[in-house]
C-alpha cells in the first residue's frame, strides 16, 4: 500500500476519474443530436426542402461533434501524463466538464439564432472557457508535480497550444459580433490546424 | 481463486459496480443541461433580454452540477476503501443512486418554480436523502467489515462531515418555506465549506 | 497469446462486453427519470397539487429504477462466472440490452395509461422477454461450457430463480388484464422476494 | 516505460479510446428508445389500436438497435486487434462515432416518413458511411502496421466483409429510391446473412 497523502488522489483513482471523464464527454457528444430534430412539413413544403433546410445543422453538428473529440483527445492526452491528482484539480477537472455538458445547449443556440452575433458568443465563451480550464489543469498539474518525470517536457511544450486554443476561442466572442462568419472560421480552424499548430508549438519551445 | 460466501461480491466485482454507478452519475450529470432550453423570443424581445432571464437557470444547472460532482467524490473515496461488497451495500448503491437520477427532474422544478418553498424543498429533500443514503453506505461498510484496514480510521473520521452533509440538506427542506434563499445558501455552503468541514471533521474525530 | 476459436471471445473481450453492457443498463436506468415532467399547472391548481398527482409516476420511477437494477445484479452475477463468450451469446445479449432500453417506454406507457390493462401488460410482456433472454444466456452459456468450473453448481442451482422470475413476469401479462393491481403486486414481489426465492433456490436445486 | 514516438497512442491508450467509443455506442443505442413515443389517444381512438399503429415504429427501433449492436461487434474485433493507434486514426474512429450518434435522428427520420424513399436513403447513406469509416479504418491500421502480427491474416480476411458491408450499405441509398422495402430487405440481410457472408470471406481470402 502506497503512502499517501490525506486528501490526494493516486495512480489507480486516476482510472475512475478518467471512466468518469470520458463518461460525461460521451453523454454530451451524443446529446449534440438531439440538436437535430425531424422536420415537420409545412403544407406544400417537401421533404426534400425540409431536409436541405437542415443542412446548416447537421453542420453545426458536426462541427460541435469535432470539437468536443477535439477536448477528449486533449484531456486524454494530459491525463496520459499525470501520476496523481488533488482536490483543486479534481475541481477544474468538473469545471472543465461542466462547460463540455453545456455546448449541446450553445450548439443548439447558436443553431437556431444562427445570424445572431450574440448566439455564436455564447458558443465562442464557452469553448474558450473550457480551453482555459484544460489549460489551468495542464498548468497546475506541471506547478504541483502531478506530470510523470518523462512527460514534464512534452507536457510543457504543449503549453503554448493549450493557450493558443483558449485564445482562438475566446478572440471569437468579439469577432462574433462582427461576422458570424469569422467566428465560425477561427472555431474549423482549431480542427483543422492541429497539425500545423502542433509543429508550431514544438519549434517555439525548443527556440 | 478466493474463497467467496454465497451473495457476497469480492473485489474485483467492486471494479464493475464502481463502473456501473460512474455510467449513472455521468449521465444524470450531463442530463442537466436538458434543463437549459434554447428560448423561444416573444414578439419585440431582443435574444439578449431572453438570454438574461436564463441566468437563473445556468445558475441552478452549475450548481446542480456542481453537488453531483461532490456526491461522486464522496462516492469515490468511500469505494477506494473499500475490499467486498454484499447485497444489502448494493441495494443502498442503488438507492443512492435512484436519487441522484433524480436530481435532474428535482433541479428542473426548483428552476421553473423558484419562488415555491415547495420546489426548492423537494430538491433539498433529495439532496438530503442521497446524503443519507450515501451516509448508511459508510456505516454499514464499516460495521460488516467492508472497509480495508488501513482505512478504517480515515473512514471513521470522516462520518461526521457525512452526517454533516446529510443535515445540511435535511434542514434546507424546512428553511425552504421560509425563504428559498436560506435554502439555497445552505446548498451553496456545502460545495464551498468543503475544505472546513473537512477540517473540523479531522478535529472532532482527533479530539 | 492463447489459442482461440475463430469467432470466439475470450476472457479480455468480456471486459469489454460487460463496459458495453453496463454503458446501455447505465442510460437506460437514468433516461427512466424523463418520464417524470415537471408540472404546467392548470389556473387556479396548487403546486402541491400538482406535485400530489405526480406521486405515482414516482413510484413507477422508483418500481422501475429497482427492476432495471435487479436486471443488472443478475447480468453481472453471471458475467462474472462466465470464462468466454461466443457469437450467439453476443447476440442473446444484445436482445436482454434492446428490451432493457425499451423500458424507458414501457415505463412512460403505463404510467400515462395507468387504468388500462393493455399498458401494464406491454410492461410486464417487456420485463417478461427481458427476463427469459436473460435465462437463455444463463443455459446457453452452461451447455457449451462457458461457465468457470468452480461456478457450474452455483449457476445450475441459480436456474429455477430465472426461470421463476420470468415466469412471474410473464404471467404478469395475463394479470394485468383482470387488474393492474395485481400485476403491480407481481412485479414488486420480484424486488422484495429476493431472498426468500434465493433461498427456495438453492434447496430445490440440494433436493 | 516504452519508448514511444510523439503523437502515438501506446497500448494502455487503447483501453481508454475503446471506453468512451463504447460509452458514444452505448448512449447511441439506448436513445434509440426515444424515437417511440407514448402515443396521444385521438377521440375514439383505443390504447390498442394506438399501439398497433405503433409497431413499425418498434421494428424500426429493433432493427437500428441490431445494426447499431453489429457495428459495436465490428469495432470491438477490431480493436482487439491492434497494439497501437495514432491521431489520423483516432480522426477517423470520431468520424465513426459521429455517424453512429446520427443514426437516433437518421431512424427517427425513416419511422416518421416511412413512404418516402429520400427518408430511407438517408438512414441508408448514414449506414454506408458508417460502413466505410469502419473499413477505412481497418484499412489505415493494415497499412501502418498498427494490427498485431498474430492478427494479421484474420484482419486482412475480413477485408471483403467490411467492403461488402459498405457496399450493401450505400447500394440501399439508390434502392430506396425504387422502393423502400428493398432498401429495408438489404439492411435487414447485413443482420441475418451475417454467418453466410462470413464464411463467403474466409473462402474469398483462402483461395
Amino acid at each position: 500500500m502506497e503512502a499517501k497523502e490525506p486528501g490526494t488522489f493516486s495512480r489507480r483513482d486516476l482510472g475512475r476519474i478518467g471512466a468518469f471523464t470520458d463518461g460525461v464527454m460521451a453523454v454530451a457528444i451524443t446529446l449534440l443530436v438531439l440538436n437535430l430534430e425531424v422536420p415537420t412539413l409545412a403544407s406544400g413544403e417537401s421533404l426534400a426542402d425540409a431536409l436541405f433546410d437542415l443542412l446548416p445543422s447537421l453542420g453545426a453538428y458536426l462541427l460541435a461533434f469535432a470539437l468536443v473529440g477535439r477536448f477528449w483527445v486533449l484531456h486524454h492526452n494530459l491525463f496520459e501524463r499525470l501520476h496523481g491528482f488533488d482536490p483543486p484539480l479534481m475541481t477544474l477537472n468538473l469545471a472543465f466538464l461542466a462547460l463540455i455538458a453545456l455546448l449541446p445547449f450553445s450548439t443548439d443556440l447558436y443553431d437556431v439564432y444562427t445570424d445572431e452575433g450574440l448566439a455564436a458568443a455564447v458558443l465562442g465563451g464557452t469553448l474558450g472557457l473550457a480551453a482555459l480550464a484544460h489549460w489551468e489543469m495542464n498548468q497546475y498539474a506541471l506547478r504541483h508535480g502531478f506530470v510523470r518525470a518523462e512527460h514534464r517536457a512534452e507536457t510543457e511544450s504543449g503549453r503554448p497550444i493549450g493557450l493558443g486554443l483558449a485564445a482562438v476561442f475566446l478572440l471569437s466572442v468579439p469577432a462574433a459580433f462582427l461576422t458570424v462568419h469569422l467566428a465560425e472560421a477561427m472555431w474549423i480552424s482549431t480542427v483543422l490546424l492541429r497539425y500545423p499548430l502542433r509543429r508550431l508549438g514544438r519549434r517555439t519551445s525548443s527556440a
